[in-house]
């Protein structure tokens, strides 16, 4: 039996869905001569660690326990009189996970889970890359820092995967990394990349408001937890970033030319989340209304797209025919137009749910699978 | 500089086409830090194979020449005097190709990959395998052979490939692969997974006739050798076998209901191709005339299509509206519909070309590239 062993960054919803997932696909990888060795999990207070990370792991149990309480909003800490596990405070945490990268990526191999939404585990990550461990990533924020922390992340191109950073589990990184690898030259790549967006933009097309859209959209945990960080459209631009990236593109986030969907002193300096979304977003209903009544009187609809080409990088609302494929969206669904000399003539598209913790953490734990012939 | 050793069989129009792609692919492949090492080919009647199989290899300028004198229509033995290389004859050929599978296997790693479009590989193959070598397949016969040959070529899931036997480079058994290992249920696959038979309903949809239509695909290299291959169902009769065993269904070729497009008094034991072509084929114009000319008054389109659901898998003609996924398909487009646990109300969609050698010979260098992590 193949073992993974594994260290998860992150507990929210998508965390803990894989964590659900990864107990939940015990027998069927099994089958396939693979186990999952949880080696430790982290929230932004807390470290949680097997007490020997070399052949030990949190258990099942253990596991469902950790997301009971994080789903109830409980921090890791008071996981300590359970099981034989170690806690740590964020003080420690950081050097604590450097000892745990080197000591497991080098002996058994390592995988480095970062299911956060944080701007944080950057200068952790790049530090485990030089360890011998593997990066999967659902987390956009170190694919869209600076230039260097990226070229660090891929200095072993094979240890690390992102296919959740873009379309959540739709396989769009695998199906790009795919033509590349074979020689594929990739001419254009539009695309619908935001669930929250295309959700917002099909609904309010239906006659609701904005206002009430995002906040269903939030209940229903298809926005981020700022849902501003999917309304200014820097969400998208992350992942265009993240795919002119992949295509060997040298820019950062500021060659990205994107269009906000609120004004700046809406944005988190000036108002707090629910100050946003009890009072600022409702002064936004009204605009937002005529514009798509207005491209409804010309057969249109809007939709916030994404276009590559060339050195162009772009992302914000245009107005589409209703019946083309972007137009035809509905719901949380991307879609992703591929032009290459393969597909040249018609694009080759992928299109699905790109939202949801199932998705989102399903697309993580194919990653996992897909590095397995790294590990010992 | 990581080398991936691979030996070649066929070299029609995919194989030829693999050959050009690595070798043009040999400055990108360096600086991802591999060297693809062609130890061997071989074609129905003979096989070349460099004289030092353990570090040598068939250089680019020799597998430019042995590509253009397939292409012209010679045979492999013509290159005896051309290089260090060995030619075996047909009788030889599989006992050496085995001594090779042998030596080359156990020490570096050996890619066997089947480009051919024969059923007479199986036997090759199955043995191959217990030889620590990796299989890559364009060639749809070997996995739809018996339940037992099939078995075989799994004993060790992660050394086979074979993403170019279903929707050419789609990324479809990728995808599908990626969504199984991450525990997602596949509820229903429906598609239009034939290149030739979505360009051939496409083009009689014009007014075309289907005899007309049917050699010009075949000389576009649309076709497989003998078109009635495609024409009878039984390649997507194959592409739908293949999937419903990559979902776990344990079936063969007698389990799928196949609708044919020609009558078995025109088949292949009873006419040749060219007569099939020059007279058979044109019997059957009128016919499928009226039925495009019957849906078309019904404002639908006729499109040739698999359904795999629950113990149902079946292939053939159904009329559907002109204005869905499928109706509207040009061209050799295929499109992939997959409805699971993660994709439940709409479907994840994967469409484009899924026929021409330069993309199933880019969907089998992504395959080699796949399993790089397997070679030392």
């Amino acid at each position: 039996m193949k073992k993974i062993a594994l260290l998860l960054m992150g507990c929210g919803g998508v965390g803990r869905q894989l964590l659900h997932h990864i107990v939940s696909c015990r027998s069927l990888h099994a089958k396939k001569g693979v186990h999952l060795r949880v080696v430790g999990v982290c929230d932004s207070k807390s470290l949680v660690v097997t007490s020997d990370v070399l052949t030990g792991e949190l258990d099942d149990a253990f596991l469902s326990e950790l997301c009971r309480l994080k789903s109830n909003g409980s921090s890791l800490s008071s996981l300590s009189d359970f099981g034989e596990c170690r806690v740590y405070a964020n003080s420690e945490s950081n050097n604590t996970i450097l000892e745990i990268a080197a000591l497991v990526g080098k002996s058994t191999g390592l995988a480095f889970v970062d299911c956060s939404a944080s701007s944080e585990t950057i200068g952790l990550i790049t530090q485990v890359v030089d360890l011998g461990c593997c990066i999967v990533l659902a987390n956009k924020k170190p694919l869209t820092s600076r230039t260097e922390d990226y070229e660090k992340l891929f200095s072993y191109p094979r240890y690390i995967r992102h296919e959740s950073t873009v379309g959540a589990g739709l396989p769009v990184i695998a199906s790009l990394n795919r033509m590349l690898s074979s020689g594929d030259t990739i001419h254009r790549i539009t695309g619908s990349l935001s669930g929250t967006l295309g959700y917002v933009m099909s609904e309010i097309e239906r006659g609701k408001r904005l206002s009430d859209v995002v906040k269903a959209a939030k209940s229903l945990g298809f926005t981020e937890p700022d849902p501003r960080d999917d309304l200014s459209g820097m969400d998208v631009g992350r992942k265009a970033l993240i795919l002119a990236r992949l295509l060997g593109r040298h820019i950062d986030m500021d060659s990205i030319k994107i269009e906000s969907l609120y004004p700046k002193e809406m944005g988190p300096d000036f108002m707090s989340v629910e100050e946003f979304l009890d009072n600022g977003i409702l002064l936004l209903d009204n605009d937002v209304q005529e514009r798509v009544k207005k491209a409804s009187m010309n057969g249109n609809v809007l939709r916030y797209v994404c276009v590559i080409e060339g050195t162009r990088c772009e992302v914000g609302i245009q107005e589409l025919p209703n019946n083309s494929a972007l137009g035809r969206l509905r719901g949380s669904d991307n879609v992703l137009e591929i032009y290459s000399r393969c597909y040249s003539e018609q694009p080759l598209v992928i299109q699905g749910a790109g939202a949801g913790n199932d998705t989102t953490a399903a697309g993580v734990l194919a990653d996992i699978l897909d590095i397995q012939d790294l590990f010992s």
